[in-house]
Order: C-alpha cells, then sequence, then structure tokens
C-alpha cells in the first residue's frame, strides 16, 4: 500500500495567463483567500516551507514555477539553471496544491514586449551592483505574476533578503493590494542555506561553502555577546571568508536592514549579508539581528 | 429655480489611496463595473467626454485629479500648470460623478519611493525623445492609479496618441486585468485640439496655433486624395507649420499608427503627429489614417 501522502491529486498546471487569471479570480470571486508562491522551480525543502505557510494562511495556494530569462545577466548561469518541471510537480502533489503556472518565456515575453519596473535605492548596493538588471528582471516578474494571480498574499524566503525587501518597496510604492510574507531560511543539517544552485557544488566545494553559514554564526555570537561595532563584525566575517580556499568573496557587510545602508554602528535592528563564490557557484546568505528578527 | 442639471450632489472627494482603494473594492465587490478616468485637471469638455463614455459603459464612474510631478521634466510647466479643483469638481458634480480621487504628491510619492514603470521601444521617439523622463512619469502613476482605482476600464484621450499607446503596451506586457479606452478628440470650434494648456495662449498666438490642426487637415485631405507617400505628406505639413509666425516644430511626421515608426510609404493605418511650442506654451496634435480611425 503506497504512504498515504503521496495519493494526492496532481495540481493543474497552467501555460498560459489567461487560464491562470480565469482560475485564481474564480476562487476570488468565491470569496477564497489566496496565497502566491514565486519559484523559478527545482524545489528544495526551502520552497516547500513556503508552500506550507501558504497553506496554513489561505484557502487556494498557487505555485508559480518559471526560470526568468529577465533576471539573469548574459554572464550568468540561466541556460544550466536546474529545471524538472515533474519532480517539482511531484512535491507539489505531495501537499496538495491545486494549481502550478509554468508558462513558457514566450507567453510571458511575447515579441514587443517592453515594459520594465524600475527599483532605486533598496535595489542599488549589494546583489543590485554586482548583478546590474537582476532587480529589475525580478521585479518586473514579479508584477507580472501578481497580476497573473492575483493573490492575497505572496510567499518569498527570508534567504533572499534583498529581494524580499525590494519586493516589499515595490508594493508599498505601487499600491499592489497584496501582503509580502517573508519566511524564514530553511538549512541543512551542515547549515547551508538551501539554494537550487546548491547542485552545482562537489562535495568538496560545499565544505568550503559552509565557511558563509559559520561566518553569520560568528557575526550573530559577536552581536549577542554585546558587540555592536558593525565594522568588527564585518572585519571577522571577512578575514573567514577570504582565507577559505576556493572561496571568492563578492561581499560581506552589517547592513541596516530596512535600508540596507552599511552600518558603522548597530543600533537597533541589522542584517549580516554575505555573498561569495565558491568555485563557479554564487551563493548568497543572511542573519538578522535585532528586532527584525522575528519578521 | 436653478436649472436641473445643477442639483447633483457633489462627488465625495477622497484624498487618501487607503480611502479610495475602499471604496472602489466595495463597488466591484458590489458587481459593480468601475470606470477610471485619469486627469490632471483642469477639466475641458475633451475630460468630460471621457467621464460621458465611461458612465455609459460602466455602472461607477472614478475621476482622478492629480498634477503628477513626475511625468514634468524640471525645465516644464508644472509649477504653473493650471489647477482649479473645486471648478473641476463642480463640472464632474453636474455629470454626477460619485468619486474623485484627488490626492497630494505626498500621498502618491511618500519619502523612500522609489519604484518605476520603464517602456522601451512605444515609449522612446517624438514625445519620449523631446521629453525624457515624460512617459516614466506616465506610466509610474497610471499603474499607481490602476492600483488605487481598480477599475475593469480606464479612458484616455486619443489627442495624446503615444501616451495611449504606451499605456495600452504597458497594461499588455504587465498582465494588468483593465481595458483601456481611447477616445476621440474634442475640438474647439475653431479646430484646437482641447488641452488644459490651450489657456496659457493669447488670442494671437491661438491664431497661430491653428496651423496644427490645418497641417493634420491637409494630410488627411491629402491621404483622402490617394496619397500614400508618407514623406510627401509630412514634407507639406513641416513647410505649413514651419511657415507660420511665432511656432516653433518640434516634430511633424506621418508613423505607423501601432509601432510610432517613421513612415516612407503608407500601407494601411497611419497616424501624423505633430508637435510644437507656440510662444512658451507646448501643443501636440495628431490625425489617424486608415482603418484604426475607428479605433
Amino acid at each position: 500500500m503506497p504512504n498515504a501522502s503521496a495519493i494526492s491529486n496532481s495540481p493543474l498546471i497552467a501555460a498560459t495567463v489567461r487560464e491562470t487569471q480565469q482560475l485564481v479570480r474564480a476562487q476570488k470571486q468565491a470569496g477564497k483567500r489566496v496565497g502566491l508562491v514565486p519559484t523559478m522551480g527545482a524545489l528544495h525543502a526551502g520552497h516547500l516551507s513556503l508552500v506550507k505557510r501558504s497553506q496554513s494562511e489561505c484557502d487556494f495556494t498557487v505555485v508559480s514555477i518559471f526560470v526568468n530569462p529577465k533576471q539573469f545577466s548574459p554572464a550568468e548561469d540561466f541556460a544550466k539553471y536546474p529545471r524538472n518541471l515533474e519532480a517539482d510537480v511531484a512535491q507539489l502533489a505531495v501537499l496538495g496544491v491545486p494549481l502550478v503556472f509554468a508558462p513558457e518565456a514566450s507567453e510571458m515575453y511575447p515579441p514587443g514586449f517592453g515594459t520594465s519596473v524600475e527599483l532605486n535605492g533598496l535595489a542599488e548596493p549589494w546583489e543590485g551592483a554586482l548583478r546590474p538588471g537582476h532587480f529589475r528582471g525580478v521585479a518586473t516578474v514579479v508584477m507580472k505574476l501578481f497580476q497573473i494571480a492575483p493573490a492575497d498574499r505572496a510567499y518569498f524566503g527570508r534567504k533572499d533578503y534583498q529581494q524580499a525587501l525590494a519586493v516589499r518597496r515595490m508594493v508599498a510604492d505601487l499600491n499592489l493590494p497584496i501582503e509580502i510574507v517573508v519566511c524564514p531560511t530553511v538549512r541543512d543539517a551542515d547549515g547551508l542555506a538551501l539554494s537550487s544552485r546548491n547542485v552545482y557544488l562537489t562535495a568538496e566545494q560545499r565544505q568550503h561553502a559552509l565557511v558563509l553559514p559559520r561566518s553569520l554564526q560568528f557575526a550573530r555570537e559577536m552581536f549577542d555577546a554585546g558587540e555592536r561595532n558593525a565594522a568588527k563584525i564585518c572585519e571577522a566575517m571577512r578575514r573567514m571568508i577570504t582565507n577559505e580556499p576556493d572561496v571568492q568573496m563578492d561581499y560581506a557587510t552589517v547592513a541596516d536592514a530596512e535600508t540596507l545602508a552599511e552600518l558603522n554602528h548597530i543600533e537597533t535592528s541589522a542584517v549580516a549579508l554575505v555573498a561569495a563564490h565558491v568555485g563557479q557557484t554564487r551563493l548568497i546568505d543572511n542573519e538578522l539581528f535585532g528586532p527584525s528578527e522575528r519578521n
């Protein structure tokens, strides 16, 4: 007898904007609370935690699976980004997700497409500086997804801290009628934050990659011990990361948790942000200090 | 006894995003079809024709009145743009409009605001080339208004031809659930297209400004007589406009009615677009040829 949790109905997989809009609007018109989990597929337990959170708060959960070309720069890993729709859908079926929106790029960006959403301020430092056009691509596709699947709430992971802040900024600035819920980072037993890109790592690279969560853990211990000199915390993180073999640090910083401006001194809340290449694989991670921890 | 049409109820004037969203959503939830007429105030018969069209097609019409600073460049007439909320509201009361959204700039663009909507392609030539940032400002505010007053249809005047096309492009690209209705240009008896900026003209300047509709009328007569050489039509319009005293031509062109690319030969549809300064006042006008005339 198969495991009971595997006998779920498969979700409906909608490939078109029109079908998805119709299905989601019908739910809203029936008074259902709709949750949206935007993903690029290659689902892991982090994504599934967002789905479960949505299911606990909403009546109807839509998961979008779309590897968005506009948020990759030409030098990045768009072509080799992991894709496995069948395995993704199987995981969502187990959770009982009723609707997956999985469009082709031509459905999202038909010929003549010429509109983008730009974010100033929050989207400029850190990931924005190192990945030109990345947040424009993110904001544009998220705006579209919010129109295609007009949910009451949308769920994002805190691992992509700057992305979550940028999406919240866009929602506030453009008066979008949706609530952004940011969920805790899910980690493997060794401490590495779950990421679809972790599959790129060799076993040896993975050991080196652990310097990222270790540096953040060290920063957290300094903060918990009373250290409020942000530069000292940064310096400790940077030393750990730059001393690790096969790891090229992009940045390690302690920034204001709301504005992302680099801090000299931690007053109330702060976020430690790290990004590095481990071999060819780019990884990011972060740790929140202070009152925002329970965001 | 006062004129019956003047005994209408005054519209509710909402100054906040929140109140407007609540009022419009309540209408939608009650199954009403909502129409939105976005304006910068200084209402004239052109605006009122949009309101009447909305009233003939929708159950509930919202008019927004907001002189949007983001669509003016520093050299333009933001500070002196005509404003008369009381007179505007009186005109809308006569028509029985129930809701006017009239926010302050600080309500639309609070501190920290940092999001904009960018349009490539359609927004680049003509007005886009001469008014850098103009269509970014238009697209951003229109996007916000569509979220603040989530209407089924929004009404724009064909006088601002490129703007209407750009808004349609944004709506299509971002999958916004709203229909854009473009209404015919309303003209004064002398032929000048109605514009809130016409009040800037002296009597003498107004006579000179008539070269714009006259040049378009001449272009129409050439087209109706069978002329399909777009360059010849352009040349005739340009000669008329440049020969007019006190008129500085910005452009006069015959362009594809959908892409706005300048045409050498008119195949099916085309639009003649003109823009000029008359004294310090910048005016635009246009004329559609071919099947798109009935748009």
